[in-house]
């Protein structure tokens, strides 16, 4: 690819505008400290819940080689069709990147065809994300693990199907542990489910967990093929009657 | 487990009805000939889409330790509460085992999170069904191939996430190859894919066709354990103020 | 199968001669408890490495289904032909289940291609196994995690290949994670690898670690099939003349 | 990385010494064919069979980032201390891409960890290519499928660990089928499988054969990090006493 990869960084963007403890960490919203994060090697658009269409219309998403998403509290507000359009882009090769309380969101269950549930708790657990497969992309220049001070705990179970590719393990000071940083194909796109970023802390600003994104983001680059042909399929050879 | 397992067969049961040629091969319905194929180590039931509630009642699925899906033509006639029943019992424990079209039911696209689609092809192509995990219970018993002298042909690319293991690859004497064996993993539920099986020919009296059934029955038995606990989740260990 | 399933435990047994702590705990030795654990749905048989040919005669492994290794200060005293013997017979299906230490065991290396090695540290630490795939075999009948009051910490990166599936992963009070319960797929045989047992706990007195390892045991049974066919391997349809 | 990728193309290189029929086709070697292919996007460096440490010095292995091999008739010929090094450096990050024959070769064999055998017939089969996992970027501008007009078979059963991602699946003329875009992971390095390429055919000037050569080497690239710390590990959080 030639030209500078497209990225789409989707965020519900409400608990910025509604609670001042979010705002004053993410005063531009979520998405902005995801962006700013992501340099200048890619192209960013931003799309939020109360844009028309959030933000995903046809165009932008036709346009969108991978896709950031963020969502918590609104989950259910996303309609219907917009879900389906995303769903229908991952297959057809865009890229899709799921952070954090996105594993709620109805594009990833879609996906994921299970329940995605999980255990939490607010509680300031320190975090240490263990790197387990460490000749990943997604992991180039991460060390052994990260450590967050501070984090919402997620736990096991989580209800997802096994990826493809387990990548990161979280440890939690609470006693629970968690697959972190996950990989999953659907159709021709590449998805990555990424734990960290609750709204409460200032994860996203984090120099380690902004290369993994950054990473991810070129790991999930559409490859330029045809969509494959599916349906009524001629011979290639000659069958015998029989 | 030591009573016997409860294996309930779903069939659409309209082509048998329907069409001269499908009822001389099965008079009875596919359930018919795929139950007989199981013999008597399970305790069998059957439903059909014509049944109240598609014969897959609350009680009737929770009384159900693995199903057999069969359906073709009338997938958009299953209704949607009923696929979310079925949705989640799998992820509760029931086994699943989906069979030749039932790739395109709306049970199954849910549970994949794809289009599920593939090439097709109806001119009694010979199939020739390749073991390529030949460690696996489910191929146990069953040699090297299973030939079948003329079926459906279905094509790749057969639009599903990458199966959890990938136990049999058909070749086709027109040209195709296709991951017709497929395990998947989903809640607690197991899942496996079987492809043979168009309703013009005898396939379901096949002996290795129905040892792989009876063998994947087995496979697809719950476990006995508590559903997980999802949600706020109290820290087990002490967490240090920050 | 409508035999006793055949189990040969073998262990390095030198810890249990040469330390009294161990010996302690261990009074017949680590295989003794293992064995006992078992119960007398199989059938057992013992081997040491002091034994002749380290107890593993062509014979016993031949009437051997799933052998349990267990070794840790001597695997440079087990001979390579023993070696050899052992991954011919897991080619050929004999399962194996693979405890603790012997990750680093020569038969293991072998199998896995790489490494095999880890972090690890003697501090009594807690070690808590969560269960990632409850829907497994090998986790039936076990919650949701596993508590050991006090461990060895092994910790990632474990420099394994991704496992074929993931069951277990431990948390540690030092603050790592571990990939505890893993299964491999080699040949025709069933590998599970399972990580705690350090020769100065009581593990395998634990009736959880006992599960864990009696349903490792029958999922990793033979199943009955002719090995594979290699080599030369004449056309199944006709070629056309070029 | 800023800077070419270094990469290093091995081959036996002994069928074009001794055989006019494969001289005809490959003047220069098989490696010269496949050099050719990779364009000049690469940094190149032969190294074959009968070179001093057949060609793979330190520090020529220290200096490749992505190692080819193809190799046939002489694989015992490989010294078992150069196997041992080339192993070494792909568990540190070098990317390897073993073709056709090379499924037997000490390398191949020593990193999977099984016998690595198949069928295989020499008979001027057509090969048709399919791929199945279309969004993977080693099948970028490649069709739904590679037909070669003739090419030596490799069927089922391929006595391989399952890949960690299965790309393509071949159909045969004579009716074997065969798993032929293999990738695995071994400590930091990427190897990628990939079956056609006899020495009796023309199969390395095939554009698309050449494409997926290509795509693989980029995508085998190492990436930049430590090697893990292994060993022994200080606590990183406080242990209680028991």
């Amino acid at each position: 690819m030639n030209r500078k990869l497209r990225v789409t960084i989707w965020n519900e963007y409400r608990h910025e505008k509604e609670d001042a403890t979010v705002r004053a960490i993410y005063p531009n919203g979520i998405h902005a400290a995801i962006g700013e994060g992501l340099g200048d090697q890619v192209e960013i658009a931003y799309a939020t819940l109360d844009d028309p269409e959030h933000g995903l219309t046809e165009e932008r998403l036709n346009t969108t080689d991978v896709l950031i998403w963020w969502g918590h509290k609104a989950h259910h507000e996303v309609q219907d069709d917009i879900v389906e359009r995303v769903h229908n882009r991952v297959l057809r090769g865009m890229g899709l990147i799921v952070l954090h309380s996105g594993h709620f969101s109805k594009v990833f269950k879609k996906l994921m065809g299970t329940s995605c549930d999980l255990k939490w708790r607010e509680a300031d657990d320190k975090e240490r994300i263990w790197v387990v497969s460490p000749g990943h992309p997604i992991v180039e220049g991460v060390g052994e693990y990260i450590e967050l001070d501070a984090e919402e705990m997620y736990g096991e179970h989580f209800d997802i199907p096994a990826p493809d590719e387990l990548l990161m393990v979280s440890w939690f000071e609470g006693g629970e542990v968690f697959r972190s940083g996950c990989t999953f194909h659907r159709g021709q796109g590449k998805i990555f489910y990424f734990r960290p970023g609750h709204e409460t802390y200032p994860t996203y600003y984090n120099e380690q967990v902004r290369r993994v994104i950054r990473n991810a983001v070129m790991w999930a680059a559409p490859v330029e093929r045809e969509y494959p042909n599916y349906g009524n399929h001629k011979p290639l050879e000659q069958i015998q009657p029989k």
